[in-house]
This record gives structure tokens, sequence and C-alpha cells, in this order.
């Protein structure tokens, strides 16, 4: 037993509790939620121990017990996983935190953190004999799938607003995505994607509409601890639009504990969201257990620009139950804060990462973190691919120049 | 003593032999040549063994016994290093090769290898109390060693053609580096530097005129060998323009050697140029030990557009040393590469690392490469660097469409 891949047992539904075989394809839950993922964490953790870790590579796949995919040969992989966590001595001295960290999603394959959701949605999309998966996306998420279906010999549909980030219309050219292109934003894309799969039975990997994207996120706790020697840090802030992420994060806090390996304490979650788009916070101050939608959304966070998201229950639930809090930032700041994360640590973060650092100097000014507090920020992609965050002048040297 | 962070001991020509201290700043030997970093391998392999690795975080650091910096406090990271090794089954099949891998040292900061040598290049500056480097850069170079930089609190001054990666200007711009461009070659750009230099007495960062620049790039040579077990594969397949990545790989494999940790067996080393601007295939095809000028080069892999690198003769002693080969092949055939590794794998290559593959594609036809080698590619970059490598219309739908 000691050697199965996965200890997957079904999936539930946290709204109706209503349970699932992962043998076949599902979606959402006939209640309209999103689904979980359960594993036999008991039997797991007879099994498993902290200590088999350091002989495994340093990717997510590490952790192949608690990951939904049954057989080997179905992971398709490109080395995703095991990202850094970097202190950022001179950026936290700045803002009054002695223990500030940064986690860099940035040097996952495809530049961004998307890679783990689609290295195992798709490993598990390959196992369940998916030929087609569809999907709106805002510009990353298409190119993390579209990379990982070419790698499975799955073909990938992928719809994108114009304005999305142009580099990532390459990576879904290259690795043979079918891609389109939307005069709006990503709920017309997803109107279009709605349409089409049920029209030609496609597999749907929007967001949290397969179970199995936030497996690959929540990977980002699991990480998070083990660099941390199993010690869980007071607090850990993450760009929230969708979710998925800190919802990932939550479940894996959770599912450390049940296997043993963590103590009680829980770091808090934070969400962080643009001024310009912000349904979690509003819903957060009113003590809510959803969000609204949020008109007219706007911001240079392209990542975050989401209006309602089909799991703000969830994220909710989770700021709530680890003490935690939801922070709003402006562009400006976001703005500011690229530019000043790189010139003090060398990191140039996307602007969802450069939000965290402006919370967290609100946060530290406001008391709610504290200069002792070990805090880690979820920096979810390279800056690179964002090249409209840098905006200056270069002069021109004529051949004689002379500096 | 077991505790030591490195065991250098001293700088050498290796055209004329003489010797200088690593201890104080040192740029190309009197003899104009490159110095290279000598350390004490003998003291190390009484203290160092293999499996002292396994405890140790998955970054290029963990090699610090053989790297040059003395004191830890001086290290700037930002977690380079340690990058996966791919199996290319799809690809690999398609040419004849059964045990094709590729290194994707596109997950490295900044998305290219350039981080490894301004990692350390970087870090050995500031511990020997540079204050300002500057360098000339087709782009790459010059983006790592500004965000390193930042990191450092070191000032950096990059000149850069217009024509290179745009990307990698905002790179520069946002680690607060003095970006300066010129309507020229990498050359042109070299000898403003080298005046302003002369000038103003800043720390000479160009390639091959600081001697710890290989250091960092050498670390993918400890890797290969340690991702494969210790045991050499039959080929490593390197894009070669300043040669410095092949350069530091013979290095690493010397190394070694000389501690003990591999056998006699070396990979044969193969240096992959573009047609375009292929010196060192030519000089090898003439069994000459330097190459000549290459006049009126011209290559969509830009990164490999090197007419004449100063470390030339160092580049044909690995080829020839090893029983390696050189290989020159179109950008026709490059771009066509970038294409079939991305839709047969996932992979999203730079051209420079595309380039092997079509290489290897050749050296498998003319039987250089048989079916049972294992075979390492070294892919030096992330594709979305090179947006302009893919040309293809996306269509536009309307609001109400279906697929």
């Amino acid at each position: 037993m000691s050697n199965r891949i996965s200890y997957i047992k079904g999936l539930h539904c946290p709204k109706c509790k209503k349970e699932y075989s992962e043998d076949q394809i599902r979606h959402l839950c006939d209640c309209g939620s999103p689904l979980l993922a359960d594993y036999d964490l008991s039997e797991a953790a007879k099994n498993w121990k902290k200590e088999d870790l350091k002989n495994r590579k340093p990717d997510l796949w590490r952790y192949h017990e608690v990951l939904p995919v049954r057989q080997e040969e179905n992971i398709v992989t490109l080395g995703e996983g095991f990202t850094p966590i970097l202190p950022l001595k001179n950026a936290g001295k700045k803002i009054g935190l002695d223990h500030l960290f940064l986690k860099d999603e940035g040097v996952l394959p495809t530049g961004t953190f998307k890679a783990r959701g689609a290295a195992v949605g798709i490993s598990k999309a390959k196992e369940l004999g998916v030929k087609t998966v569809a999907m709106p996306t805002n510009g990353n998420a298409g190119a993390a799938w579209s990379v990982y279906g070419a790698g499975a010999g799955i073909k990938t549909v992928i719809v994108m607003p114009e304005d999305a980030a142009k580099i990532t219309r390459n990576e879904c050219l290259v690795a043979g995505a079918d891609l389109y292109l939307v005069k709006g934003l990503i709920s017309d894309a997803g109107k279009i994607v709605a349409r089409s799969i049920e029209k030609n039975g496609w597999y749907d990997a929007s967001t949290l509409k397969e179970p199995y994207r936030i497996e690959g996120k929540k990977t980002m706790g699991y990480e998070i601890l083990e660099q941390f020697g199993w010690e869980a840090p007071d607090a850990i802030l993450y760009p929230t639009g969708g979710g998925v992420g800190i919802i990932g994060i939550y479940k894996a806090l959770k599912e450390l504990q049940e296997l043993g390996w963590i103590e009680e304490k829980l770091p808090k979650l934070i969400a962080v969201q643009a001024e310009g788009c912000a349904p979690i916070v509003k819903a957060f101050r009113e003590k809510k257990k959803e969000s609204e939608f949020f008109e007219h959304s706007s911001t240079v966070a392209f990542g975050i620009n989401v209006p309602k998201a089909l799991g703000d229950f969830l994220v909710l639930e989770a700021l709530y139950e680890t003490n935690g809090t939801a922070v709003s930032v402006s562009d400006e700041e976001i703005l500011g804060s690229v530019q000043e994360v790189a010139e003090s640590e060398g990191i140039f973060t996307c602007p969802e990462g450069a939000a965290l650092y402006a919370a967290t100097k609100k946060l530290s000014k406001e008391g709610f973190l504290k200069a002792e507090d070990k805090v880690v920020l979820l920096n979810t992609g390279a800056g690179i691919i964002y090249p409209d965050t840098v905006r200056k002048e270069i002069p021109y040297l004529e051949l004689d120049a002379v500096l």
C-alpha cells in the first residue's frame, strides 16, 4: 500500500454536502456549487511520512498522495512547483516587518502560478479520457492549460478578451491551441465558451467548474509549510480574483492538520484585491458569507479583475476561520509597489503580487501585522509578462558616447 | 573546517598560466585572456560528500563549496538553480532518440540562464566591495545583472542595442539600472561601456571579463550530473554565443572528476550555432584552436549572435576533449523547432533552445547520436521573452458566437 500514488476517495459539495465519484467526469454539483476532492487522510497518514519528502524531486508531485491522479503515466509535468521563498529583508525593514517573505511563483513554467492548476487539472483530465478542454481566460490560465494540454495530447480551445496580456497569446498559439479573441470581458468569453461546450461536449476548464485545478493550487500551502519546517507562519497574503489560490491553501492547511503534520495554529489568510474590483473586501467588511457582483470593475492588476467569483463563499470562509482579513489597494499603490520591491530586492513582481506588498504596508501601519510576525506574500507571476507596469523613457547614446 | 562556505584558492590564466589572488578585483589576465577560478578540491573532497546535498535547498548555492563567495552574507539570491530536466518523449521519438531530455532554464528568475551568472557574479562583486558594475548586453544578461544588482545594493549601468529583446528593458528599468540604447550592435555598446569604465573606474561585467559569471554557469554541469545520479549522459547540447555555458559545464565536469564524484566518462559536449553566425562551427571543422570574426552575422536567435567570443579557445577545447562536435542550423529550422517542441511537449523554448532540437535532428540522422544515447538539451530561456518567434493570425469572435 505504501507506494500507491493517490489517496483520493471522492468528491463532495461544500454547500449541499452531496457526494460524487472521482472516477467520472464531473463539473459543478447539481446545486451549482464547485466540488472539492476528498482523500483518505487517515490511511495516508499511516503510510506517508514527512521524512519521505526528502528523497523526492522539488516539484509539486512530491505530494502525490494528496493529488487526484491515480496512475503515474497520466502525469504531465513541466517540472512545476517548489518555488523559492525569499526573505524581503530590505523591503520588510522599510515597512516595519522583520520577517517578511515572498514566495515567487514567477519562476514556474509559463511564468505564473496557473501552471500548478493546469498541471494537475490536465493530468486528471487525461486520466479521465478527456479529448478537448475549453475555457475563457484573462490570459495566464489559458496559456498554462494550452501548454500542458499539448504535453498531454489534449486539444485546448481558448477564448480571451483582446485586452488580456499579449504575451499569453503566443503560448496558446505555439502549443497548438485553438485561440480566439473577443472585444469584451472574460465574462463575454465565458458565455461563448459555455455555449460551445454545450454544443460540442468539451470538458469545461473554467475556474472552479472542474474540481482539480484547486488541487494543483493547494500545493502552495503544502510547500509553504514544508519550507518553513512544518511551522505555520503568522500570515499569508494572496491576491484574490477567482480565489482558487486562497481556497486551495486553506484546504491544504486543513489536510495537513488531519495528517497530523502541523499543529492547531493556522496562518491568518489575507485576501488582497484592487480598489477597482473588491467584492470580497466589501463582503468581508459587511461580515457576509457571499459577495455581490462588483459593477464596472477595473484595475491594472488584470488577473484579479473578477467581479463575482464562483467560490466567493469558500474564500470568505477561509478568511473568517483563520482570523484573517481582506484589504484593497489602489492601482497607484500597486504600480509603486512593483517599482519598490524590484529596486529593494531585485524581484520583478506581477501587479497582483505587488498589490500584496502595498496591502502589507497598510496592515503593518494599522497594527494588524506586527514587527515580529512571519508574513508570506504569494507573488503569483513574473513581472515580465506585464510590460506596461514599467513606464520610463530610455535615453539613446551616440556611437562615440562616453558615460 | 567542514562548514566553510567556499574552497576557492585563487585565479589562473588558462593561456599563459599566470596566477592571481581572488581577494582583489581582477578582470582579464595581463596577456588578455579570461581568468578561471581554482578551488582546493582535494581538501573539499575530504569534508564534502554527495550525500550532504540531500539536505540542501534546490538552488545553485547547494554547491557553495565550489562557488567563489566566502561569506554567506554576501550571497544575493532569488532562488535560482536546480531547474528541472524533462524527458522529451514525444519529440525524441519523432527524431529517433529514446532518451532525449531538456533542462529548462526558462524557469529561472528573469526567465533565462543568465540568472546563474548574475547571481554568482553580483554576489562576488558585493564581497569585493564593488559599488557600480557596467556591461553591454543583448538583453538577457543586462536584465539579470540589473535585478541581482538591485538586491545587492550595487548600481548597474547597462547599454543595449535597440534591437535587443524589448522585455528585458523593463527588467533593467524596474530594478533601477541606468539603461541606455544604441542604434548598433552589442559590439558598439561594448565600446561605449569600455570607454566609460576606463573613465569612471566601474567594475566590468562584460562576458568573461570578470571570472565569476562562469562559476555561476558551471552549476548547470553540477546539476545535470546530480540529477542523473552522478552518471554522465552521453551528450549535452548547448547554444553557443559567448560560450560561457559550455566552458562552465566543462569546468564542472573536470572539477567533479577531481572531487571523485564521477567516473572518467564525460558527455560529448556539442556547440550549436545559427548558420548566420557560426564562427565556432567553422573553427571546429577546420580543427583550429581559435575562431575568426564572423562577418555580417545575423540570426533570429539573438542570444547567440556573437561573431567572435573572447573564450572561443576554451569552447573549442571542451569540444575536442570530450569528443563532441559543433553544428549549425538555419533560422527556418529554429523557428520550426520552437513550434515542434511546444506542440509535442508543451515546452515553449527560446529560439536558442529550439536550435538544439534542430541540431539533434541532424545529428541523429547522421548517426552521431544513437537511439539509445542519453542526450540533454540546455534550453537557455523561456519562449515568452521572444514574442516574435510565433507568427499566427488570431481570429476574432462576435459576442454571440458559438464554436
